[in-house]
């Protein structure tokens, strides 16, 4: 079949929107829908070149929701018209990874998925003219149909509005996952969290569901404070106005150290701050933030030893296939809000507006529906 | 009182062995007599002057065991004749610290101990001349008769020998907390130790406690290998004998990395190896040594933003007054060995002989018998 896609050809050049080949489902793979797609920084970092593993020409984007068109040979726990989102950390129940609770990232289609392959190898996306398009983080959302192995598919509540819930095929699941699956915030904690992006203000709704005491924003930029206070940052501090030591400011004002303290800026200063300012005997401080190639995080080694630990999470801990659809549900349910953070729609010929607008630090959220 | 202690007058000289002045106990406070005492890094340490918060004179010494002689007004959990070990770690039971599950940094007596002084911010030894001499991590063992908070002593197994328990008030403690309290490592799990000293053989015997399936000890002095297996390590590594990466060697070796590792080395570099040879997912590394004042530890976020986390353990995570009588009773019951870890036994005369045989790395333990 043919289908729309917003095409990366090459790095730092703005996405094509052209016309591909799609190949149907092989043996355990799902033919998609997409409805609507985010545009998150982590296709930025590729598009601009940054990123070292970035592969092209490729078909970006793994923020997404749609509807099951074609299921091919040995699909069970899918069929047409279920709705999903794709999943970027799949979940296969059944390798060493999934089989042990401490994690959440499956290896099942990894290694062909780093590659921008389908998991026997090949890709179903090319050019009219025949040249292979690779797939991108096994999701490929900025085309209008996509094809993914069953086990990157999380099926959802079918009446829950892809236009909003895409989003929880990233940024919300990472911010809310971080509090919930990997620190396992207990009720009256006290946390920081530093960056107010998107991943932070999803942090914050995490942290309020999770009945935290005391939710601390830390951000450079102060027009980021109205919406935190909406999701439930109680505490904002900018760098730029503290006097003297950011540690001894946050320690002071969380008093004597937070319970859990999240980076959600990327910058490896920010880590090592949120490390420092979390409680001496059992703060835990968790990496959300994807750092420069190259770049190292510090500390004296005294920090740990004197309690704290230092961890990190990749789509907040979540188990794709097993706590997507939760998570769908608490938004359904009114436990967790994302509308405010959809701040622009556009359609797939704008797709390059939505990567203006975040250089722009203008959106939270920017959405193509298809 | 008189008694006779080893005084460290100042940093880089020998102790002296002199009588000093005792006085008794106060409010809270118990006077003990010291049967035997381990001499151990941390001594060392503040001896040499490395230790930017030594203070001089002071008694040393924190490894101790002995029996209560009086006890002064208000305490209630112990009685003369009553076998004991001290605690740097003290354990009120009623602090913030105390109170928290996932600590045993009682600040009760910390900020007192840290000046050298009891918590009524006085001392009880001073020279025949009247001038104060200054308490040491809360213990002072090297001195035949101390006076301790009643929060900083562990009622033991009066059947328990002094000459072997001593060390459970530091290294044994250390090493095996490290494991069973710090780490929580769970049956079959694989762990690499790096260092086999004092504390390494700890860890070792711990790991072995724990059910773990696989023990790598990894060490530069090849002469460590035979005790380490005594103590259930199962593979060892000479970092000088790998031909390459360190880090691709020991992932291998433990097929994939291991579950846990531990830096028994104090060498900011091993830690480093420690984090990055844990298990993608999953792999915890916990930092025993203590490092060079102002080193510092290093690592790409990535390794955290994967799986792995990273921590710190001081006195094993042991809350000394409930844990070390426990450790004490699995000596005694044959589930953990010390013996063969006293390799010297001195009189307190000799006590600077213990201190060289540290240094030539001819002793694991030294221990001086009053
Ligand atoms: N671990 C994962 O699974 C995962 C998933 C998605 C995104 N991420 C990463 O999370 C990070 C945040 O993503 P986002 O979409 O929220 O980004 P964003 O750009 O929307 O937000 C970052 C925020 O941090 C603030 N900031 C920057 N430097 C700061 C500093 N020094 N001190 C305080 N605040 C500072 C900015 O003002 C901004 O508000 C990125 O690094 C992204 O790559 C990680
Ligand atoms: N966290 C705590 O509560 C606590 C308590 C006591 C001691 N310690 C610390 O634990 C550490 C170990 O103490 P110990 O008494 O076992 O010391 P030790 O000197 O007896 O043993 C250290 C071992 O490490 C080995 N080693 C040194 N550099 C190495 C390297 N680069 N690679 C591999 N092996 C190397 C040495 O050969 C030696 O066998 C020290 O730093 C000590 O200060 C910590």
């Amino acid at each position: 079949m043919k289908t729309r896609a917003a095409v990366a050809l090459e790095a730092g050049k703005p996405l094509e929107v052209m016309e591909v080949n799609l190949e149907g489902p092989k043996e355990g793979e799902v033919l998609v829908e997409i409805k609507a797609t985010g545009i998150c920084h982590t296709d930025e970092f590729t598009l601009s070149g940054a990123d070292p593993e970035g592969l092209f020409p490729a078909i970006l984007g793994h923020e997404g929701a749609g509807v099951v068109l074609e299921v091919g040979p040995g699909v069970k726990s899918l069929k047409p018209g279920d709705h999903v989102i794709p999943l970027y950390t799949a979940e296969c129940r059944e390798c060493e990874y999934c089989l042990n609770p401490k994690t959440n990232l499956c290896q099942k289609v990894r290694a062909t998925q780093g590659q921008g392959l389908m998991p026997d190898g090949t890709t179903r996306f090319s050019m009219l003219d025949g040249t292979p398009i690779l797939h991108y983080m096994g999701c490929s959302t900025f085309a209008n149909h996509t094809v993914l192995p069953e086990v990157s598919l999380a099926k959802i509540n079918p009446d829950a509005p892809f236009d909003k819930v895409c989003y929880i095929g990233c940024g919300v699941t990472t911010g809310i996952g971080a509090v919930i699956f990997t620190a396992k915030v207990e009720i009256g904690s006290r946390a920081v969290v530093f960056g107010l992006g998107g991943i932070g203000l999803n942090v914050i709704q995490g942290l309020r569901l999770a009945g935290a005491d005391q939710i601390v924003g830390v951000d450079l930029n102060p027009s980021k404070k109205e919406m935190a206070e909406r999701f439930g940052m109680t505490d904002f501090v900018n760098p730029k106005d503290v006097d003297g030591d950011l540690v001894a400011h946050l320690v002071e004002l969380t008093k004597g150290g937070a319970d859990y303290t999240f980076d959600a800026t990327g910058n490896v200063g920010v880590m090592r701050t949120a490390l420092e300012c979390a409680h001496k005997g059992w703060g835990e401080s968790i990496i959300i933030g994807v750092a420069p190639a190259g770049a190292e995080i510090s500390t004296r080694p005294f920090q740990l030893v004197t309690g704290r630990s230092w961890r990190g999470t990749a789509f907040g801990g979540a188990r794709g296939r097993t706590d997507v659809p939760k998570i769908v549900d608490w938004y359904m349910d009114g436990k967790i809000d994302i509308d405010p953070m959809i701040t622009h729609t556009l359609s797939l010929e704008d797709i390059n507006k939505g990567f203006d607008l975040m250089h722009a630090g203008e959106s939270i959220r920017a959405v193509v529906v298809y």
